[in-house]
């Protein structure tokens, strides 16, 4: 059979040349026969009577529950993991931010111009930056753990106006976020919630929760904690990799846990420690969102972040050069596959959040008040592995990415780039330089035609058409990796938009970093619409996660369909079981938020159809 | 193919007589091919890169998931949603409590013997009986909403002592318990944990919150509202429906819900309104645990009440009846399947609990504040229902169950019925007149034999060999509606446990009610223990859910293994794709708890294996 192949040419070589090393690219063949029952949504396992599946012969499962219930249920679900995957990120967050402004840790402020304005817009108040610290985590994790009943009180100031109005009306504003999650299991359950409507609006409920909270508040605490984004431009790929280091491989989605490492990096006794093991020093190598998080904000640690290589499904291939030493783990996505490699490769594993406990690995649970202790005995883990493993194992890291991709975007540096307004932006819009523009967002997976074949086809056929791409996730490290977030890749694009990228100096992708990024681009587009006094869904813009892999991802869709985007994806969940339910998001959506999916698995079909969208929009707006 | 059978012939020829009517026995046979991969955990649907399954030519996912890793997070996710049920319904409880110490609601607090007893025993304190139902209402409130790295403060009180000590050195003690079910769908997400042994010894956190909590704390709440259970002799079976009346039948778990309309039902105005529809009265209708709830405190509300029907399986055959005029459920087990059999009969149904919102049903959303205009409100549903469907269907009610079914049964009303001590009963034990206890509890499924099959069989068989049983769940629905509740069927147990069933009148299975009841089991298991001076796996006492469906039902079970108790199940949970977690579960576990799962699909082998736990445990004690 046939082994999985990526869009990015020099990986592909790298792992055709390893080939004693199974990665998740070996894995497709032998798994590439799919369950359809499974695919469709239409297989229920909720019960011992079970498992049931939908057939015409059986129409229902034992308990009587149609495919519309087995499909609704299923989606629920999901979607409320995902959302508590993200939820878990930003009470982890919260719970640093005010340990660090009560004086528990010696973890630094470094956004403290956010935190001010956060004190005013927000009204959480404070004296000073330690109060108003503890003020906003308070509040933070005061929504998070309301009743379900309770609504959260943050939203009103967090949502785009329209938006707020819209999701009031429509019974669409989320209680306290841990119980919408918990209630949709609940729900979810063996004879218990049957209707697919209400299940539906539960996931958009989820969905806002997501991203107000999970997405663009954890931003903001990153942001205060680690320091702000600024633009700037930076290395990306394996090449970022110095096997004359000790190479400590970051993978998660938690910079307020893997931060921690930053700091203590440079410090005397890491240089000593490093010496003493015969490296160069110390490097954190990014890999996965945590990764392109600190890419996003390296300029507040240059020295240690070696850069970002990869997304998800290189984080095998990156064990597999032999020249990590130690993986930190602190959240998704860390395969379990990685297991396998880091044994091979006689790579330890620390995890910092049981949550994300690696069967062979060790834990370290994070604790805001001995994070020394922790990045101490992490960095002494990773001198050991060093000084042990590096005579043993092969280290050949290819020759890979490029030294100048653009990175550091956010809701902020974006609109100081662009003079301290979106006017010009929106200028060159309704100039028609730019006709639209595509978020481009969420994970990788091996399925959508293999390893970023589908977004890397799809926005290189985008900016072809003049629709300029924001990019938030995996879908970052692949496009980084292939060359479209160079300058240079500003000859690819269309005669206008490239016009337009030159003279600005930028590409046409435009990388905003980890798939919590997708908080900062509703901000964004929030922004625009506000510059052009209406809501998102009349913007000529339309958000992709072409290769949606996760749960997560499905919690980060539902808000953008609570937003009232086009979302895009090119395999579709598990819900075509169900023609109601597939109809709903499809269509019946667009009359009460707006948003709709639409799958389709074919690059340009669906660039036929976004454009579509986008022209559409454009013409809403008199363009 | 044939329909499914139950143990209760009375049902099944009522069911063959109806045969236009599809209920859950007709979808057996169609859905009796079942998956593999699902039966045996090894399917894997949490991202687009699957279903993965586990073959000999793929043991592992896309992902590098091992069937170990994929059969963990299921089964935690399954144990999670399970207790998220138990904990939602003790989390209305508490609110009704307090709301009602606050004077926000007109319902009665018929139980306060018990609430005085509380406020001491855990030291809750409260100056009048409103402060405190307001003072254990917010403890229990308090410690569910905790953060999961707080542990939940009432465990040491609710807990017997020698387990507490074992679970707090074990790491063992649940944090806030909706954030440990929280965490449990975060851990079981795509690429986070992978460690089988972290992710079950969550799974007993979870039964560990279930049971003390979900279960006994629920009962505690419910018996200070509506009355502590009485010991005493009622009806059963469908012949408890009088035709003549308007009947409203209940399903679901929460009498702190369906409760509003015990009073509501006696009212002037409710006689008034019966009549005009041109009916003798209203009447409620138990099925399903609250059934059993409300049968177990019938003595204070014996003249709305008309009796217990059975469990989850034959609520569609009661709509059947055609008797049934207005449907109210608050949770599960309504089945999806019963939607199909109102429409024919005209039933409408009414939703207490979004959780449980059925698709065709009207959702009155509880509110405490308005019970009375909650209660009118059904009342008039279920009034226009009489007037406008008897003439247009059939009624049939036939003629079935026991009219001396003994009920009440409670951790204290067991003991003073034993007149203020278990001595009796562990002289009794200890004479060998009684050989041991089997608490037969759970749900019932249509896979293990059929409906009722294995409960039925086994529990002949149990006390055919003189050991008693204690019943809670949907198997006292089983039990009670062929007989084996009744005191005449002393006369099927072996000859010493009769004698003891004679002397006394008692039944040789005893009635706790819902699955609830089963935090009453551990209470009564832990007042024996504590009698005898030892920990709960010396006694000679064993569970078993034969028939266990639901995930809820895995949770429980959770629970019994924290407790160190040995668990038998007619058919595994869909763990054996996995060795390491069979071993665990089945003998690895002993080493911690003391407790183990036993899975036996055979009555006579299963009984001869309990029989031996219990005199191995009987010659632990020296007996």
């Amino acid at each position: 059979m046939r082994v999985c192949i990526s869009a990015d040419q020099v990986l592909n070589d790298f792992l055709a040349a390893r080939s004693g090393v199974e990665t998740s690219f070996n894995r497709v063949p032998p798994q590439a026969v799919k369950c359809g029952f499974g695919m469709q949504g239409v297989c229920c396992r909720l019960c011992s009577n079970g498992p049931c599946r939908i057939t015409p012969k059986s129409p229902r499962g034992v308990c009587g529950a149609s495919p519309d219930t087995m499909v609704a249920r299923n989606f629920l679900r999901a979607v409320a993991a995902g959302a508590a995957c993200y939820l878990h990120i930003v009470e982890n967050a919260a719970v640093n931010l005010r340990e660090i402004g009560r004086g528990n840790s010696q973890l630094p402020l470094k956004g403290t111009g956010l935190l001010n304005e956060l004190a005013d817009s927000l009204e959480t108040g404070g004296r000073d930056r330690n109060e108003k610290a503890v003020n906003l985590a308070e509040r933070v994790l005061a929504d998070l753990y309301l009743p379900r009943n309770d609504k959260m009180r943050l939203v009103q100031k967090l949502a785009y106006g329209p938006r707020f109005e819209l999701w009031r009306q429509g019974g669409l504003l989320p209680g306290g976020a841990k119980s919408e999650v918990f209630d949709a299991l609940v729900k979810t359950s063996t004879n218990l919630s049957s209707d697919p409507v209400d299940m539906l609006l539960h996931s958009l409920r989820l969905g806002i929760a997501t991203g107000l909270y999970g997405l663009a508040m954890t931003n903001k605490i990153n942001d205060i904690i680690w320091g702000e984004p600024q633009i700037r431009t930076a290395r990306a790929g394996f090449g970022v990799v110095d096997p004359d280091y000790v190479n400590i491989m970051i993978t998660g989605h938690q910079q307020s846990l893997a931060g921690i490492l930053q700091d203590a990096l440079l410090s005397p006794e890491a240089a000593d420690m490093a010496r003493a093991a015969g490296a160069a020093g110390f490097r954190i190598i990014g890999s996965t969102c945590v990764g392109q998080d600190m890419q996003l904000r390296a300029a507040h640690c240059p020295e240690v972040f070696a850069g970002q290589t990869g997304n998800n499904f290189t984080t095998e291939a990156l064990v597999a050069t032999g020249a990590i030493d130690l993986v930190v783990s602190e959240f998704n996505c860390t395969l379990p596959g990685m297991e396998t490699v880091c044994r091979q490769m006689l790579v330890p594993q620390i995890c910092l959040d049981d949550v994300a406990k690696k069967q062979n690995a060790e834990l370290l649970p994070f604790d805001i008040r001995e994070t020394r202790a922790i990045a101490g005995k992490i960095m002494r883990g990773a001198a050991d592995s060093f000084a042990a493993r590096r005579k043993n194992v092969t280290v050949n890291v290819p020759s890979h990415g490029y030294d100048d991709v653009l990175t550091g975007l956010s809701e902020k540096t974006l609109k100081n780039f662009l003079g301290g307004s979106y006017k010009p932006l929106i200028d060159l819009i309704a100039a028609g330089s730019i006709k639209g523009i595509a978020a481009v967002v969420g994970c990788s997976n091996l399925t959508a035609g293999g390893h970023d074949i589908f977004t890397v086809g799809m926005t290189r056929e985008l900016i072809k058409r003049d629709i300029i791409v924001l990019s938030a996730g995996c879908t970052s490290g692949a496009l980084e990796n292939v060359g479209l977030m160079s300058p240079a890749a500003a000859e690819l694009a269309g005669e206008s938009l490239k016009k337009v990228c030159l003279s600005l100096g930028i590409p046409p992708v435009l990388n905003f970093g980890p798939c919590l990024a997708i908080g900062r681009l509703e901000e964004t587009a929030a922004d625009i619409a506000a510059e052009l006094g209406v809501d998102l869904p009349k913007l000529p813009l339309i958000i992709s996660a072409p290769q949606w892999l996760e749960e997560q991802a499905l919690a980060d869709g539902a808000f953008g369909l609570a937003l009232g985007l086009t979302l895009h994806l090119a395999i579709p969940p598990f819900i075509t079981g169900s023609e109601l339910v597939t109809g709903i998001l499809t269509k019946g959506l667009e009359n009460i938020t707006g948003g709709r999916v639409i799958v389709d698995g074919d690059i340009n079909s669906t660039v036929d159809r976004l454009e579509a969208v986008i022209l559409d929009k454009r013409a809403g707006l008199g363009l």
